[in-house]
Order: structure tokens, then sequence, then C-alpha cells
């Protein structure tokens, strides 16, 4: 996987700019760019490491520009491996002029994420926190960034860490015992054994359970907006967006696909899903709509539930036990919309005998919006509590806590049931494969690949 | 004009990249960091020019990112002004955080162009050079990159600055005699003063006489496709863009506004400009359209002129003799399309009788297209030749220049008719401004505020 050639890319945004950034990696690297770089300084003292030299570009008698070149040697720079960044006019003829005289001189192309990727083959950083590049220069809101900085820095990593060692330790004196299983010892106390198994499955759960919270922050938490036809709820979806991007029609029945978009509200982002009105229907298409919206409701974290308060539906108390039925893990808000059209007080009054909260406002007007968002700030609260817990939000490394999870659940079955040592190793060692893929300890090429192919190119 | 503050931007396109480069730039604008930049390398050594330190961002507690910064002492930046640079991660949120910690420190953002007006206002480079620099950036092609580099090296700047000196030097002897005008003595050789004004007076029109190139490297060669309605003038330009940018349809007079496109071809840049079919019509629109045909071949530096080879046009020696005359600055390329649906050689013996030069190919099958081209570029190679001399690509240099010219035009008739040397001095003082002009050695607030204002933010 690793290769030890020369790669370039150019790492700062495409199209014309002040500045441009093209970045060259590898052994020896700086004899690629000795035919081309021409600086009163670097040829009086030679190159110092962190050290910018002003210069020009050129190649035989082709001038292309004036450039600043900052030089890293091997082990003080972010790939671990001897580079140099070249800081140009942001113009992408000059770009691609200077691009093309560093892959002639002997690099190519750098692949997504290939920079990174060095990184962590030079052992700068390990997989978890490679990763958390990516995460952080995708990160929209602050959360994101905090949790994805926090990653980066080692957050996760270290725990990971710790549970792997407190592992080895163990695994390794029942691997010892299998090696004298004649001699009938027992280097691992089984007591002390099972007490690790239980204090780490607890470890372990306790992270897998923050990849709720952690999906939530890095993809948004999803909101639907459910209700009677006509109730408003695309009027509501434009208010939140400040947009106008549902089609809003007076006529019920205008929303037949499920729209979604984010917006962003106290460093959180929110996916919000418009969905068809919920009503008896017998036209196909609207049918359709209806099931999508309910099952949008399913995989909901947040639900508003809206209804008009000119044309309130009677049984409103059954649809709302219905559908907290139907999507227990959703926090609901009961919106009464269009409060602006009627007589408020009365069409309150008409609520009160509800068991549940609600919110009246006017999705129109956006009078009550700022109550709403500000009860949806403190409902969804657990995304912001992120600073101080490791927060996993890597679909990868939950996908890998779960078969540790597993393989914890039969090393404990193993030990309480007596299990042969051979048998208790393997669940062991399946456990600590299921860690070690967080952090790269254990990696294949496959899944190498499959991750800094989502990177950007040059980084 | 110039400001003492300190100012800052993005430097680097927007967008998500690998990286993002934030200027800073003005008096003691260190400061600025240092409640923000944490690195050990600076603590233990302090900052030193041109050095890149790495170390984390942060507000309080709040940790941004992990940045590369380079510092610049006063006098060895940019803008002459002690600066640096902080290389972040590309992430639009990091971006926008670093600016607002980095804004509240006490900075502003920079207008656009300001780091290099800066540059021109400490000295760093006059005028000329400071607007090569946005045409560098924006340079699409080898030539259009060539100039402005040419300019930014200061080619055109010594080239007026020479001009200058020779004229100063008479011009201060002319005005030394008015200060002793009671002695009637001559400083001033007036034949020697009448030789350098003529050499002088052929130099600024060579350098006038360039523009045309240089407007049309900047601007792209202006070139024209005309010919009867049908002949396939917008298949052409289709074939030449290399994608469907005009209307084609089979239907005669598809095409009634000028439609315009650039294309590149060996490191020149033609913009093509198709037309209306020229034909007698009575359609009112349609006669617009001719109209414009004619205005464009007016204004054009090359005309294609399509035959259609299935439908020959029964007076085109006419027409071409009327085309010449209406546009005698243009380069006429005769173009006999559709050749591939005729018996090529009896069609093209019907042309041999012409005293013009054509080309048989067909647009749509690309047949001939590239003996086509390699005319064009010869044609035009006078705009190819731009490194040897300097070029005036500027029409604020352009009109510098002319009023330059007629002061000298002035001086001369002063010396010839022996006028009185305070209107002489006050002739050469006018030639004196508008080479001074283009420099920056004359310059106004205004002026400076308006040639800045079309810089991007960041330079």
């Amino acid at each position: 996987m690793l290769r030890d050639d020369i790669i370039c890319a150019l790492s700062t945004p495409q199209g014309i700019g002040a500045l441009a950034i093209i970045r060259v990696s590898g052994e020896n690297s700086h004899a690629t760019i000795a035919p081309f770089f021409n600086s009163k300084r670097a040829t009086k003292t030679g190159y110092e490491s962190h050290r910018a030299y002003f210069g020009d570009f050129s190649v035989k008698e082709e001038h292309i520009d004036e450039v600043l070149i900052t030089f890293f040697d091997e082990g003080k720079s972010f790939t671990g491996e001897e580079s140099f960044e070249i800081s140009c006019h942001g113009s992408p003829y000059i770009v691609q002029r200077i691009m093309e005289c560093i892959l002639e001189a002997g690099s190519r192309l750098a692949d997504p994420g290939e920079y990174t990727m060095r990184a962590f083959m030079n052992g700068r950083m390990d997989l978890a926190q490679a990763e958390a590049v990516a995460d952080l220069i995708h990160a929209e809101n602050k959360t994101m960034h905090d949790v994805a900085l926090r990653q980066l820095k080692g957050g996760l990593s270290s725990e990971i860490s710790s549970f792997r060692d407190e592992l080895v330790h163990f695994a390794s004196m029942i691997e010892l015992e299998l090696d004298f299983s004649e001699e009938d010892v027992e280097f691992a106390s089984r007591k002390q054994l099972l007490n690790m198994l239980q204090s780490l499955k607890t470890n372990v759960h306790s992270l897998l359970d923050s990849f709720k919270y952690g999906n939530a922050i890095k993809n948004g938490i999803a909101t639907a907006i459910l209700g009677a036809p006509n109730a408003g709820k695309s009027t509501l979806l434009n208010a939140l967006l400040g947009e106008d991007r549902a089609i809003v029609s007076a006529i019920a029945g205008t929303t037949r696909d499920t729209i979604e978009d984010t917006f962003h509200y106290a460093g959180l982002t929110y996916r919000l899903i418009d969905t068809a009105g919920i009503r008896d229907t017998e036209d196909y298409v609207e049918k359709i709509g209806i099931k999508k919206a309910f099952e949008q409701a399913e995989k909901a974290d947040v639900i508003f539930y809206l209804i008009d308060a000119t044309d309130p539906e009677k049984d409103v108390e059954n649809r709302i036990k219905y559908l907290k039925a139907s999507a227990p893990q959703a926090i609901v808000f009961l919106c009464i919309n269009k409060t602006d059209q009627v007589d408020t007080d009365v069409t309150l009054d008409l609520f009160q005998d509800t068991k549940h909260d609600f919110f009246p406002i006017s999705a129109k007007s956006k009078k009550g919006l700022n109550s709403l968002l500000e009860a949806l700030k403190e409902a969804t609260a657990w995304t912001a509590h992120s600073s101080s817990q490791t927060i996993v939000t890597n679909a990868r490394h939950a996908d890998a806590l779960r078969r540790t999870s597993l393989a914890i659940d039969k090393s404990i079955n193993a030990v309480e049931l007596n299990i042969p040592g051979d048998l208790l190793a393997q669940d062991l060692r399946a456990a600590l494969d299921g860690l070690g893929e967080i952090t790269g300890t254990i990696s294949t090429d496959d899944l190498l690949a499959n991750i800094f192919s989502k990177f950007c190119i040059g980084k």
C-alpha cells in the first residue's frame, strides 16, 4: 500500500484567487523542484526546514511565476516525508503549468486522501485520527467541528487504546496458558478477567450509544414535519429554511415527495423532512406519499406534528397516540398552526384538554417559531454535550464496536461457563481485532483504500 | 489613501479544500495573533521572518484548528508591511471562525486589491506592475500570462521610465530657462530637444500600436463567422467550441442574435462571434440580425466567410469584395463548407477562378478544420511575438499614451515654431504627466480606488 514515490496535488480549492498552494511529498522530493526554482537565498544557504523561500519558477526560457516555497524535512512534515508547499498566484493557468512541470520531473498526481494516508502509514497519526481530518474539513457547524477536532487530537484513539491495553494483558496470559496447557496452570485470574470484561462491556456500550448522537451531529438531526393536508407543513419548512424550497399552494395534497434540506440552529444541524399530508385518500400517488411520511416518522429524531387551527382534526388525540406508538424514538412537538387566522384564546382552549405540550405558531408570519426553536434546542441538547465526552460519529467505528461488543459477550460467556482456554482466546482475539480496526492497528489494503478514497485530493 | 491599520482576508478560493490561507498585514500585526496562537517553537525562539510555525489556534477553551503560520518582517513581505499567513484546514467553518477572531482582535476585512495597493504605496512595485498582478491571476492562456508576467517584472515600467528620464532632463532645462528668462539664455539645445521628442514620438506610437495586439491578447481575437443563411455558421461555431452553444437547425435564418464565446488554440484566445445569415430578407428581426452581422465584421480581427458547397452563392465574388471593403482591418478566410456532401473536385473547381485562398471544410464532420486552425494561427502570429517586445494590454495605459502622444506633438510644434518657453514647458509637463500616470508617479485617490476595486479580495 505504501508507495515511496513522490506525489503532488493542488491543495487549495479550484478557481481564481489571490493564492494557490501545491503540495509535493516524498523521499528526496526537493530534487523535483531544483530545475525550476531559482531563489537567491536558497542558493546561498540551501534549504532549511519550515523556511519559506521567495524566487522564480521557470522552465528553461519560460518564466511561469514568482513563488514562495516552504520546505519540510523528513519527520517534521504532515506526511512525515520530506515535502514542500509551493505558494503561487491563484491563476488556474499558472497552477496547471507548475503541476505539469512537477509531474514531468518525476512525481505523480496524489490520490484522494493520499497525504493523510501517508501520515498514517508513517505513524504520524492513527486511523481514527486520519479519518477525523476529512470530518474536520467537512464540518459545517461548531458541534461537528468540535467532535472532529477532538478525534483528530486523539480523543477516541486514546480511549480505544486503553481498552485494548487491558484486553491485551489478559489475552496474552490466556495464550500463555495454552502453551503450558499440559501443566494446567492459570496465569489469568478468571475473576479479574470477568471484572475487566464486564467493565469493558459497559465502556464499549457507552461508546456505541454515543453513535446515535454522533450520527445526528454528523448527518443532522432527522426532523420530520407531519400533519393533515394543508396544515401548513411546506410553509413551516420554508420558514425554517428561509427560502422557497417546497412548492406551497392552498390545494390540499401538494407535497407528494418527501423533501429534505438542512438548517442550522444554535450550533446544531437539523435535517428537515417535509412529508405528504396524512388523510384518508384514494389517490394512488398520494397514498404512497402518506406511507412514506410514516416511514420518515419511524426514522425521525424529532417530529413536528402540525394541526391547522382554522380546521382542527377531530380525532387529533388518537392520531397523536398512533404517531407516538409508531415512532416511539422521536420527540414529538405538537404545533397549532395558522393561529394568526383565528381567535387564539378560543382555539387554544380546545387543546387545553390534551395531555401534550403544544406550540401555537404561524408558519406564514413566523410567529411563535422562536419559542419552538428554543424548545427544539433544549430537547436535542444531548447532542451539544459532546465536548466533555468522546463521541463516535463514524459508521465504520460503530460497526467495529458492535463486533467488539459481541466478542466480549462471548468471552464473558466463555469465562462463566468455564469453556476451554483456546476458545476463550479466540473470542478475546476477536474483541482485540474489533478495537484494533478503529485505530488501524489492524488494517487491510481494501479498508484503507475505501477510507481514503472519500477524501479530497490534496489532503 | 494609505491606511496604517491591520487588514485580513481569505486569499485562497472559497470552498472546501485541503488547505486555506488567511493573510494578515499591517504594522505590529503579529500582536493580533498572539492571544490565539500557541506554538511551542514560537514560544521558545520568538517569531523569525519567513519561518513557518506549527501550533494550535484557539480562543479561550474553544480549540479551532491546528495551523501553520508563516511570518514576514516589515520590508520583507509582499505588502512591505509586517504580515503573516495562516495556513489552516480548508473548512469554511474553520476559516470563518479564524477570521472572526482576527477581526475581533482589531483588524478589518481587506478591500479588493488592498494588499497589492499597499505594496504599491510602500514602493514595492509601481502602478503598472500592480495592475499586472490582477492580469496575471486572470490570465487564461500562455500569451496573456507571459505579457502579464513581463509587466509584473517591470518590462513596461522600465520602458516608460526611460522615456520619462529623457523628458525630465529637457523639461527641467526649459523650466530653468524660465527662471532666467530675462537673461535670454538657452540651456536646452532646441535641436537636441527636437531629436529627442521625435524619437520619443516613435517609441510612444510603437507602444500604442502594440495595444491592438495587447487588447487581442487580453480580450481574445475577435473572430466573426459570416455567410449566407444555412451555410453552416452555427455548426462551425459549435465544432470550434466543442459543445452545442448555438441552436442549429436546417431552417435558414435560425441565428438572429450574435453569439459570443471563446476558444483557445495554440496559446491564443479567440472570441468567436456567430452572426445571422446574410441575404435579402423582409423579416424585420432578421434584418436587424444582418445589420448586426456587418457591424461585427467591421470590428473583427478575423472573418470566416462560409460558402455552402451544396448551394454556392452566385454573386460570391461581389459579396467578398463588399465584405473586404467594409472590414478592411480583418483577415478573411474563405471556407467552402459541406464538402462532404458534394463531389469535392467538381465543386472546388468552381472556386479556382476566384483570386482568394479558400479552405474546403465540413463543419459537421470536422473535416478540414485542422488546416483552417493552423492557417488561423499563422495569420494571427503577431499576437504570439509578444515575448520579445513590450505589449500594452491595459486600456488605461493606452489612454495615457494617447494623451502623451498629443502632448509630444504639441511640444514638437512648439519647438519648430519657436513658441515661448512657458508654453513649451506646459506641453512637456503634460507629456510627463501622461507617462507618470502609467507607473503611478502621478496618481490620484480616485484613480487608485478605481484600479484596485477590480482585484479580488485577498490580493
